[in-house]
């Protein structure tokens, strides 16, 4: 609980050296008391509109001295609860630290303020022949990318914001900056430091800054589609042409309720069946190669109106309705809220577990649901849209989540592929991990936070050593 | 300083529990005593020779009650002297853990024990159509490769041991073990423990099994070697065949004295000359084609006598003779001791490095020195060899190796690329990553590690929050 006397100091001196850029503004508390999930939305008591790391560092000494809880908050597209204020006290909006500080060509990196956003980077590359690769479906703050360990449809090829990310600039609880690398490509000079606030979703600290790889465009782009009676088949496609060493760039599921929920929202007229979207990269004979070895593939399982393409236009407009899916899902029933599954499997299982977790929710619920996933890397959504009033549909997906998540464990898998713990999975963690691998964490969270005032909540139940 | 009635306590303790599994042999004690570089031997006061998981936390949890050093030991090839046992104690070796428990091809993973060598395992995997592509010099273990975030020939393609990792169990200084995570390509859950034990070289635990990606073997491999009069054209060469875009998976420099080491020790005959040793993975076609492209762009640079193959046993000679490349080296002055440098920078600056290192080299050192480098990572080594007893030379040295650490952070990149920073760079970890960075990696070690057990001297100037 928060001391009412000591917030109100904390407010005090979080005004006196940041003025307006500090907000108790109903509709900016709200703007920052969730996300874009069913998670219920908590008012944080002021927020902090940094404009500079000066700004950030300045906030969270303060909030430290006063021992006032801090949410940090890039975008607020986050799907797991990571922003929401869920103990009150001070949200910290990094979204205006928005500068694209140095871009490297020659060495394929750059050098960005945290709210920077993954499309306004690439529009800032355009005519450098480089891009960066990790692309959740919301324009998500590449700070918030890389809080939440995310990943996107290039991951398979790519690999996620773990291998896109050469160093960081962190504000530790107390205020002070750390910086946990420079630029080379590898390094073998002490503990991971980067990798540990990679994924630590604002619980050890607030990255202010980010130095990221990029990647050359590829020569040649080719993209394909291909369409399936049922979701079995488009797995073992994509499974059969992974484990035959085609280097796929993208390989995303999508079954006909996504299908149907993309044409609406995005105006295309693509057949409402189960389908696979996916991209070659290299030069122009070879993507034309894995185009048609996959195609061969497919039509081994039951693939049909397999079409590829190299035109620009055709391929921007696939990706664009790819990366709506989540809003077109959304727009199926306007007021309800998204609750999206997330586990990640070994390839091997992933047919059986999406398989099993089907007819899980076919047996025990009535919601209509959206199955997608990035399935070259076993990761893959069961979404469901929930009345944030229904106790009932509450209980259904959340009994189904758990039981789906238990599946992924005993699989070898985890509960999460890249949304993150946040509040909504906090209690799988032991399961997954067991309880030694958890009571590690929390030491290693004490010993970087030992007031407990980081995204209190969020990954662990976590108090602090200090209280 | 060790306690003598404690540690004969501990001794007397581990011999219950392990027989002659424990050895206070002095032939013993001194094999464990140092590695194949150029620091100070340091004999442990006993070695445990542990054959299972059981042994290590059962040694350990001993040496934590009575806060006995401990030093774990692989293979001994490391050159950073992470094995020394700088403050007595107990050397743990587990190069008896060399099981190798489950390989899933159809998943491209395996889960080993970590005493487990590179070549062991890849002769295991010579039917599967997979391979492990780190590969240090030596003949390493791989939880010593885990340990020192170690890399290789193949890393510009395949990445470090930081991106071929899944998870690892580890014991702690208590003797709990910890998992760290399933066999998913990916997740998103809680902190990257996995990450934070690779690079920790011993001091927050003792890895005792790994789970490691798998590479499927390339459709067509072909080789080149290229040949210039002087560094500056092969280092050009492979910058600019990077930054064209051509998917190289190994660019080895080699100079001219590498060179001759290599023919006088592998019985090779190859030009006395700086060197390109290069290799391509694709399918016919594609290594073809980057082998011709690659050629093209060495004759704007000087380079002669380019030829390429995709004969394996021509293949295979050249890569033993590079992965003995260390060996040859020291073949050369056979009483001296190796002294390997080993900055990583932007590849931008690449030749600057080398050429400002060499002039230095050869303006402040008589020394017969030895260049070779992964420089598609911007990772080189300058070799000297010296002799122990020579104060003169350990000075000349030292310092070179001072300025060339300076210039490699100036330039922003790592005072070690793959090595580690062991005994012989914990003075350049705040050069390079600054106090708050050094301080919170402190923080995280007194927390895992209290008592300040594991591996004291290595990495940081730590003692532990208990003492």
């Amino acid at each position: 609980m928060i001391n009412e006397r000591e917030l109100a100091a904390a407010i005090r001196e979080l005004e006196e050296i940041l003025g307006s850029r500090l907000s108790t503004h109903k509709s900016i508390r709200e703007h920052h008391s969730r996300d874009e999930s069913w998670h219920e939305a908590k008012l944080p008591d002021a927020v902090v509109l940094a404009q500079s790391t000066t700004d950030v560092c300045g906030a969270l000494a303060i909030c430290n001295k006063y021992r006032i809880p801090v949410t940090p908050f890039g975008t607020g597209t986050g799907v797991e609860g990571g922003v929401v204020a869920q103990a009150g006290g001070i949200t910290i909006d990094v979204s205006g630290l928005n500068d694209i500080l140095e871009v490297h060509a020659e060495d394929m990196d750059c050098r960005i303020q945290a709210g920077v956003t993954r499309e306004q980077l690439n529009e800032h590359l355009r005519d450098t022949g480089l891009f960066f690769s990790v692309d959740p479906g919301a324009n998500a703050s590449l700070g918030g990318m890389a809080a939440t360990r995310a990943s996107g449809t290039n991951s398979v090829r790519y690999g996620t914001m773990r291998e896109n990310v050469l160093s960081l600039v962190v504000v530790l609880a107390d205020g002070s900056l750390v910086t946990t690398g420079g630029r080379s490509r590898k390094s073998a000079a002490g503990y991971d430091l980067t990798r540990l606030f990679i994924g630590s979703e604002g619980t050890l600290g607030i990255i202010v800054e980010l130095t990221l790889k990029l990647q050359g465009r590829p020569e040649a782009v080719s993209a394909a589609r291909v369409y399936f009676d049922d979701v079995d088949g488009a797995v073992d496609t994509a499974i059969a042409s992974i484990q035959s060493g085609i280097p796929v760039a993208r390989v995303e599921l999508l079954d006909a309720m996504q299908m149907r929920a993309i044409n609406e929202y995005s105006k295309t007229d693509y057949p409402e069946k189960v389908a696979l979207f996916l991209e070659f990269h290299g030069s122009e004979a070879s993507v034309a190669e894995q185009a048609n070895r996959f195609g061969e593939i497919c039509s081994d399982y039951g693939g049909s109106d397999f079409e590829w393409t190299s035109f620009e236009e055709e391929r921007r407009e696939m990706w664009d309705a790819r990366h709506s899916a989540a809003y077109a899902t959304m727009a199926i029933r306007p007021n309800a809220k998204v609750y999206a599954t997330d586990v990640c499997v070994p390839i091997s299982s992933l047919a059986a577990c999406i398989r099993e977790t089907r007819e899980d929710v076919e047996t025990n619920s009535e919601l209509t649901t959206f199955c997608l996933g990035h399935i070259g890397d076993g990761n893959f959504h069961y979404v469901f849209l929930i009345d944030e009033d229904s106790s009932e549909e509450k209980r259904q997906v959340t009994e189904i989540s758990e039981r789906l998540v238990s599946r992924a464990i005993r699989m070898g898998g985890t509960c999460t592929g890249e949304h993150g713990i946040g509040i909504g999975k906090v209690k799988y963690l032991n399961e997954e991990l067991g309880d030694n691998a958890v009571a590690l964490m929390k030491s290693v969270k004490c010993a970087i936070d030992p007031a407990g005032i980081l995204n209190p909540g969020k990954v662990l139940n976590c108090v602090g050593s200090e209280k």
